[in-house]
Parts: structure tokens; sequence; C-alpha cells
């Protein structure tokens, strides 16, 4: 389908179920697409940092796009991250994701390599050209250690190239300066990767958000979504600190023993489990598992939020 | 063949040729190989950073280690990096590079994701028990973001995970103590990764070194490295200085319009061109060429050098 | 006086004028209180980063806060920043400070060594045991190079040990975990710094603002903390977005030729004396001038706000 | 007295033993100066990172430099640091300390503030223009987050502006720069900061070395650099890596509980009053004391390098 211009509401970036032995799990990830589409979003983002696209090979990065675009078959616009470090590497997985029906693509800045911002540019120029759908750039500094400046986003917004920004770097007052300078761009959509200031960046005129806790609350989201389109900001802002309080269980695991993706991706995979929607809460190599205790505690968070 | 137990001497990353439009030139990659085994390298490094690792496709990088380890037949060992974000992916690399005849994996920390000295070592444990050929860590903060431990290492090369340590860290003293706490481990090889301390290096005791500045002058630091063997340090040190002159060429990029890849790699393929040894100066998308202004800087630092 | 508790509304951290010899400009300091007084702002921090802090000697910083307190004589709560590497001088500067008139101390996480959270808990309780005066955490990562964990900053709140938190992270989602988690807590205080995500600090509960830019235009900011008082979003946006192209203005300084602070100080020290409110522009060494042709360029954005 | 062109040697940064209630021990620091001239070192660092100058008031700051120049009264060269964040802060440190018998002064870049090049050359030119005694740039960037940039500080020695270099910032490779690229400057002193890579230092060229391990084992320190002095390689590098295990000292305190500095500078001084020199190891606030099982670790090392 094609992308709507602008893309709003609530697009999660979706969880990747695994198998113990750490490979797709296909049902299950049916299974979580249909928890999302009951709950009203607005459309799906596979491959993304919280799909730990970062851990999948090429094949399981197929998989997972065909799964989800063959599933919804055409009811919601389907994006797929194409994350890797340059260009050409990025290409063959533009090719890959959009042969398997991905309707956008998401595109960080270079990474591994030191790179600028003529590069990044050029980099987004070179993929826009040779990709058959839109591209949707993805501004996340903890993974590729460079923030995009909001100048360069809105001059390739501008003459094309860009169709839209996913904005992970918690700076919202950059992204307020993408979203107030596109403004008078159609076919340019600025949506927030926070879970924690949905409600902010709408009301100061995000089109929509693509929130990681989406997959375990998606009701939550959409609620929230539709609260901020209505103006009702003090609902809004009680549905998002609801949110925000449901999000600390991704600081159940230990710091001592794992990283931030192991406890967050950890914490979410754990919810969805434990909510029943998907077969198995493991993360991807090399990824430390939560412990029995750690997963209680995701436990007391979902009961907390009558999510059990 | 089997790696050399411990693997010493000059070990250059290859440079990788390109055509001008950006495809593997095999023809020039094994002339680069012949100049290099010319000079008396004692091993050769393929898809490291300086080889241009993270932006060739899949395809490209098979291409370079079947050339490269076909061209070389076995005279000389063939390191190959595996570079890519996370344990699953990095196993897809080790499956390809050793079909393609490598003879150790170079392996980096995990990167895009946020990691943690746990998920590193579960991750170097578990590339090491799936691949068939010895696994040699790459400590490279400046691209994964992260610096490697020295007690980490060196417990994973106790434990005879680790083969070897690349340092393109430019942390001397960490690497001395990788250095000094392996001496009693055979079959682990400490090479570092820098162009312009190589007689510090091998003076505290390193096996070998890995310059990428060696693909410009391999015969300058195979001389390094013998005069360093045989205790001859005033002549060592002359000798690093004039190639830490010959290295100043990766600064002739200007730094308004290109990042520092662009300007180092750009400088090396500048002068292999000027030397004969490729057909074509040109780097990988999306990094930007240097000015005939930039290259004829090169071609003094190369004159200067006498190498034109 | 007494600090407010909460304390609320526009609280400028006070430009500091100088002589073109670099001495505290007292005239100059006095017409600027009253120009931000005249707006209708609810306090005054001198001797903030704003303030030039980290370039004023400890003389100048006496003058300073002797000469605000004693013009302001009451009027209005005048806080303090007792900016120092650690405790034993930013007790110092403590005593100095409330020997002077201040009502508050602002204090930094320590920095230029490497610290800790359990030394940061540390110097907190240290300080605040020996301030006369309510001390307020100020959170300057850009400047410290560690961020306050707002988890210790609730659990220092719930001690007594802060009265409040002036948050210039840029971070909205850390601020809001103090912001909701302090709700509770009579005498707690949570300020944004930020100039450009104040109607957003607002609207999620902040109490207050402390923006530089509120040096230039007062006036926008007391307006723009009214509309949001009233819920009036629509106009708050407004006003926050005119004050957001205002804010460009810190961007005229050429990078190549100076840093951010020379850049940002320098422009409000020249709108400042652009509109008439103090004498010279200087800003102190070693910050870089604005050129003639830059300060024509704060100029333009002076006029096209209506400011001139 | 006038300092040596060049300073070479082993030049100390001086400890500073503080009482129980944290204020200076004049007599224990006159003997732990009596402790290093007895082993031959060549000057005497006051208010350096390692002398916790950070943390000391300026009243303090002008105790130590009056107690250890008048107890020295010429004997050896005093370097004073003059830490502070930018240029008139610095100056008024530069007035005190050369008041009180500072040889030199020791500079850092300016912190704090966001910085640039341009200012970091326009700060040692006013500070040098304004200083009575030579100024010795200091490159700390785990301190102050900025890099001096090699041909920066040639540029600055060229000119006269700077007296030498002291390198803590461990990037031999820069380091060496300066040391090759001065190697004509008379009166400009090359330092390193490094306790474990002295050896490596001086064989490429280094005046001297200003390490802090030295406080605990001078007698090691000066030894090591007679023996560099001399090329005897082989055991200047015995002598080196002894040193560097005894330096593991630094990581006994638990970095759950406190930061580098705590444990670094906490080590010194317990070691310092195991071997009774000093009265008390206490360090400044807020650091985190050693536990009495981490000081007992401290003697062990101790023991093992037989210094007790």
């Amino acid at each position: 389908m094609t992308l709507p211009t602008p893309l709003t509401g609530v697009v999660p970036p979706v969880c990747t179920p695994l198998t113990p032995d750490r490979e797709v799990d296909v049902a299950s990830l049916r299974r979580l697409v249909d928890h999302l589409t009951a709950a009203g979003v607005d459309g799906l983002f596979v491959l993304g940092s919280t799909s730990e696209a970062a851990y999948l090979t090429d094949g399981q990065r197929r998989l997972v796009t065909e799964t989800v675009a063959g599933h919804v078959a055409g009811r919601l616009p389907v994006l797929a991250g194409v994350i890797d470090m340059t260009t050409p590497r990025v290409l063959d997985h533009v090719a890959s994701v959009t042969a398997a029906g991905a309707d956008a693509v998401v595109v960080t800045a270079p990474f591994y390599t030191r790179t600028h911002p003529a590069e990044i540019a050029r980099h987004f120029r070179l993929v826009a050209e040779r990709s058959p759908v839109p591209v949707i750039a993805y501004d996340i500094p903890v993974a590729v250690h460079t923030k995009l400046p909001a100048d360069l986003v809105l001059a390739l917004a501008a003459d094309g190239v860009l169709a839209g920004l996913k904005d992970s770097s918690g700076d919202l007052a950059g992204f307020r300066e993408v979203v107030t300078g596109s403004r008078g761009l159609t076919g340019f959509s600025a949506l927030t990767g926070s879970e924690l200031t949905v409600d902010s960046a709408l009301a100061l005129g995000a089109d929509g958000a693509v929130p990681g806790l989406a997959n375990v609350d998606p009701d939550g989201y959409v609620r929230l979504d539709r609260l901020c389109r209505t103006g009702d900001w003090d609902r809004a802002r009680a549905e998002q600190e609801r949110l925000c309080g449901l999000f600390r269980m991704t600081g159940v695991g230990d710091p001592v023993r794992m990283g931030g993706s192991s406890a967050g991706l950890g914490a979410f995979k754990a919810a969805l489990h434990l909510r029943g929607v998907i077969d198995c809460p493991a993360t991807a190599e090399p990824q430390v598992p939560l412990s029995q205790e750690e997963t209680e505690c995701v436990a007391k968070y979902l009961a907390g939020a009558g999510l059990m």
C-alpha cells in the first residue's frame, strides 16, 4: 500500500518473537501483529531497534518482513528498518524488504565508520534514489553515535529525499525544529520514537509515535494518541504517566549483570510472554536473559497496570 | 593454512580496490596482494576497517576473501574481518569467509546495541564455539564505541576462546596489560593496529602489527619490524618517524567537507593509485572523494618519502 | 527572603554585563535586572552558565551577587550558582554568595574529577548540611559530563537535601520522572533550563523555567508562562515557537571560528546591547567575539521578533 | 629557580596529605617531599590532578605551594597546577602560586564551557602573556573532555607561548607528534603523565615523566628513568612492568561503590600511609574512602613490590 501522507497515530516497532533456539517464531509474530492491530494501531514498523534488527540474520529479517506484510495484507502500512553500516549494505536490505512487501524503509545515519554531515546527506540521497518506496530517517544517536542535525533533515525533506523522521534521540527541542520546519511539507511525517513524551511530541505537532512499549500495551498508546488528537490534554497526561510507570519495567534487569538492550528488550518480551501473546520470551544472542526474579518484577508492573 | 602461534610481523589490513562503479576490482586487488607479499609481509588481513569492510556488501566481502585467499594460496595466513553488529550476524560472516578460505576471523565487540562486558564475553564465546578457525578480538572503540577491557581479553585468552588481539584502541597502556598478561599463553598473538607506535608496541612485547599505512609502504613496515626484532632501536625509531611523517597524508582531506574515514581511506587509495598498484582510487559510498588538490598533496607525501 | 515553595514561573539566568576591560559592569547589570523585573519575572538566577559564572573570578562573582541582591532588595528571590569542581570549593562559594544575599544556591555534580552516583549524593548532602539556604541541583551534562539520575534526585528530595532541580539536560523524559516523582513533596521545585520546550515542561507539571533567552525577551517568556498556567495551549505553543525562532540567534557565530559558548552567550549579549539594556556586548576570555556581520544577523532576529 | 630547559627526568605530581578533618597536613606534606627528593626526583609538581587540586580550596592550594616551595628551597624546580575553568580564574591562581614560589604553571584547556581550538589557543596565549613564569600545557581529556591537538601545541610552542606539555591523554601517537615536532625547540619540555608507558615515552624522545605512582615508589621511577637514559631497554622494560604491577593497586576500590578518582587517589594515599610517609590516608570530599579490606589489598601490592 502507499504510505499515508502524513503517517499519523501509533506505529509500534514490532518485537521479533524467537523460539528457544533463537529462530523467528512465525506463529507468535502473527499473534503479536493481531494483538497490535486489534488495539487499533495505525501502522507497523518491523526491523527496528526494538525488533532486535541488529541481532537478526538477513534470512531472519526477510522472514519477519514477509510474515508481517503477508499477515497484514495491506490493511496497515508496514515500515521496515534497513539497519546497516553504510549505503551499499543498506541498499541490499532495501531490495530485500521491499521484495518482501515493505511500504517504506527506515534508514539510520552510517555507523561504525567515522561519518560527517556531508556523508550522511549523500547516504540518504543515494538510498532514496534507489529505493522503490519512501525513505524515513531514523535518528538514534544512542546506537549510531551521531545525531541527525535538524537542518540537514529539513533540507533533505524539502528536496523530497525524506518522507519522514523517526526521532529516537530524546532531544525534544531538536525534534521540534524538524516538526515546525516541515509544517508546510506535505508528504513528510514527523514521528517520535519516545515512549515517555508522546503527549509532549503530539502537542508540539508531531504526526505520530513509534513507542516500543506499545508492544506491551498498544491500547494505552492508541488511547493516548486519541486523547491528544481531541485536545484532552489532562487525560492525555494521566494516560502518559500511567505508561511511564509501566515503562519502568525496562529497569528490572540488573545493570551489574546485563546491558540496557538486554534489560529493555528482555522486559518487553517477558511482558508479551506473560500476557500470552508470544510463546517464548527469549532474546537474541548475546543478550543476557532476565532471571526468574526479574521476570516476576515485570509481572508486577503488568499487574499494577491492569494488564494481567 | 594453520595460523602461526604466535602470529608475528607485519600483517597489513588489505585495502579493497574498487572500480569507478564501486565494484570490487579483482585485478587490482591481486596486484595489491603481490605488492604486499613482495615486500615480505607476514600475513594479510582482509575485510578490516581499512579494507572498507563496513562499506562492502556480503557479495563483495565474499569475493574479496576468495580472491585474496585464492591468490595467496597458502603462502601466507589470511585473516578475515567478520564485522557486524551481533553474534548471529557475525556467525553468518564466519561461515562465509571460512568457506572462502580465511585462516582466522577477526571479531569486534557488538555494536549499534547497548552492550555490556558480560554480553561481550558471551559474544566471543559463542563465535569461537561455532567458528572452524581461530578467533582474534578486534578492539576498535572509535568504531564500536566500547573498549575491550584487558582483563576480559585475558580471561578469554586463558580459556582458549581468543587466539589473539588486534588492538586499534590507541591505548598503549591497556595493550601492554594484555601483552604482559598473555606472555605465558602459547597460541595467543598480540597485534597492534597502530601505524604510529609500532616500535613502542614491539618494544613492550607485541607479536606484530596491522598498520593500514602498510598498504602504501609495506617495505617500510617490514624494515621497521626487522629493526625492532634485532633490537636496533635507534634505527627503528628513525624508520617509525619516517612512517609517521608519511601517515600525515591521512590529514589532507578537508575536515569541513568530509569525515575521517573518507580522508584516511581516500589518502591510502590515492597513494596506491599514484604508485600504480591499483587502477582507480575510488572509495565506497557514501564517502566523499578527495579533490584534485588534495590528491596532489598525497603525491607530495609520497615524493617526500621517496615512494614516487 | 525565603524561597517560595514551590518556586514557580520564569527565573532568568541573568547575563553578566562586562566592560571592554572585562570587569563587571555594575550599572548595566542593574539595568538588566530592571529590564527583567519590569517584565514580571518571578525570580533571578545569578552565576549560572548563561551568567558566564565559569569565566568570573571569585571577586567578580561576589560583586555580581551583591549587586543583584542589593538592587532587588527582597522583591524577588535571588538564586546563585556556586559552580565549582568539588565539595570544598563549592562550600567556599556558598559562604560567599549567601553572605552577599543569595536566597538559594544552585549546585552541579562534581566535575573535572571522575565521579560516581555515590559521590554525587555525598556531595549534595554535604553542601546542603553546611548551606544556610536551600540547595537546588543543577543538571547540566553538557558542562559537567555527568547526568543526574532521576532516582538519585528524588531520593535526595525525599530526604530534604534538595529544594529543587534546574534541568538543563535536554532530556525531557528524565525530567518528567523527577516532576511526577516529586509531586507529593512540598518544598521541591522542578525547573526546566530549556529555552525551547518550556510549554512542554509546564504541560507535564514543571513548576517553572530558567531560560537564558529570557534575558533578551523576558516579556515573551512571562507571556508563555501565563498562557501555560491558564491552559491556553494553542497560544502557548505559538508563543513558544516564536521564541524558538528568536533562539536561532545563538547559531549566528561561525562554528569554524568559535565554540558554542562564544556563539550563544555572544548572541545574547549582542542582543542586550542592541536593545540598549547593556553598554558593551563583550564576553569573558577566552571566548571569541562575534564579528560585525554576525552581530548584524542578531539584529535581524531581533527585528523579526519585533524587539527593535 | 629558573625552570631547566628542557626539564628532564621524574617530576612526581605530589599528593596532598590531609588531616582527618580534611585540612592540609603540612608536616606530612614535608615528609612526602623528603621521601621524593631522597629518591632523586628531578622536580615536583604540586596541585595536579593526583594532588587533588580539584578538591582543594584556594586557601589550601596556597598553603600547599608555600609549604612545598619553602621546603624545597630552590633545590628542585616546583611546578604548580592552576586548574580552573577559564582564563580569568586561571590567572588568579597564577598570581597565587607564583607569589607562593612556583617556578612554572601547568594549565589545562578550558572546561565546563563548550570550548574550541581557537579559544584554547587564546586561553594559553593570554595566560602566558600575564604569567611571570613559564607555562606548561596539561593535556588531560579525561578531566576536561577536550584533547589538545598536537598541531595546536606545536604552534604555541613555536611562538614561545608554551614551555612544555604534560600529556595525560593516554594517546602516545599524539604525544609522539609533539615530541618529534618540538625537537628543534630549545626551551620546550615534553613530559608524559603516564605511569604505565614511561619507557615507551622516553624511548620515542620524551624529556621526562610525571607519574602519580611515583609518590608511592619514587625510587622505581628514578631507576626506570636512568635505565632509559642509558639505553638499557631490557632492564627498563622489566622495571616498568614491575611498576605496572604495582599500579594495579588503583583498581582495589569497588567500582559499584566509588568512582575512579576515589579508587586511584585512595590507593596512593593508603600506600603512603602504610609506608609511614603520611599520617592519615584521608582523601578530600566527596570522595568515597577505601574500606579496611581494600586497604589490605593495597598492602599486599606493596608487599609484593618489596615496599613494606
